[in-house]
């Protein structure tokens, strides 16, 4: 069913404008809806298009939910990416907030991303083992490890699973005991054990 | 497609036997098979019956995968379970050691379990959740810990969610860099240190 918003106005926007606007909103539905109710029939009504014009840029309903997932894991990179002028321990201090405040804004697109969307789908299990790798990637490049130690790799991509079950469980909590800025603390300071136990257990 | 295996002779099972075998079957096939594709069929095949006993049993294809994804859970946690008269670093690394091991020879059903079945179906989800908090309840239980610290909590489920992703992502390695070995210590004195970690924290 198509709620009684007003639609957009018809507006001219190029392909490449278009194609972002039809994402975003396909992002915006998701953080209050699961993917499968993700309906084309009101994105193309908020954004003032036809079906079929909508269908122009995604030939089909599950072309356009792989690409709003992907365009949502590809937001989440960009908002935890640090500022690469600051030292380290801040860039993990701000990434770590990032990630966090994410979540608490968008938990249903996330949940979307790492369990709902993780199922038996093997396009969208991808997109998600490449968003953890690309996170865990960030992590050696910033503390400038090129050859990490195969212990120091494992840890860094099984911490960003800790990070996700910590916070998403804390999310869940009506009263959580831990305030935000213990979490952020607890994620950064369990990362930093880990690497030191991969370190010296590699040693 | 039923595969041209002899089927099991007719046996008299008394029901509560009916029902294990069953589930072993689903179980076994789990193991290499992802859950939608193990076939009411060939389970009613193998054990000899008919699908009609079968539905006897479990009224619907759905209640027996179900039923399969609950006795796989059932059965990691069975075979994890530490001599609770052994020291509790020695029931630690005896846990680790199965868990290793359980995954080693149970990918499939494992991620079936984890990934695949945490899919956006809520009652298997539910599964999910329940086996990682027994995980966690288990450790705290081990450990003499009935009232942890919000911290300390927070890290033990974080851990199991760790232990996962290591351990599946050397699962998935061609030639692992660490040994089994490596591993069952890196996850071991990860929990300690993560312990460690919440503990100091939440001073």
């Amino acid at each position: 069913m198509i709620p009684r918003v007003p639609s957009a106005p018809r507006t001219r926007l190029t392909p490449v404008q278009r194609r972002a606007q039809l994402l975003e909103l396909g992002i915006e539905m998701l953080s209050e809806n699961r993917l499968e109710d993700v309906a084309i029939d009101h994105i193309s009504h908020l954004a003032g298009i036809s079906r079929g014009l909508l269908f122009h840029y995604f030939p089909s309903k599950r072309d356009f939910h792989l690409a709003v997932v992907e365009a949502a894991a590809q937001h989440l990179l960009d908002r935890t990416e640090p500022d690469p002028h600051l030292p380290v321990m801040k860039q993990l201090r701000s990434s770590v907030e990032a990630f966090v405040d994410y979540l608490a804004e968008h938990r249903t697109t996330y949940i979307s991303l790492v369990r709902g969307a993780s199922g038996s789908d093997p396009d969208l299990q991808a997109i998600f083992e490449r968003t953890r790798r690309a996170i865990g990637d960030r992590i050696l490049d910033r503390l400038g490890v090129t050859d990490p130690l195969p212990g120091v790799l494992a840890v860094i991509r099984g911490w960003v699973a800790f990070a996700d079950e910590v916070s998403l469980d804390w999310l869940a909590q009506d009263a959580p005991e831990l305030t935000r800025d213990g979490l952020i603390e607890l994620l950064e300071e369990s990362l930093v054990a880990l690497i030191q136990v991969a370190a010296a257990h590699s040693r």
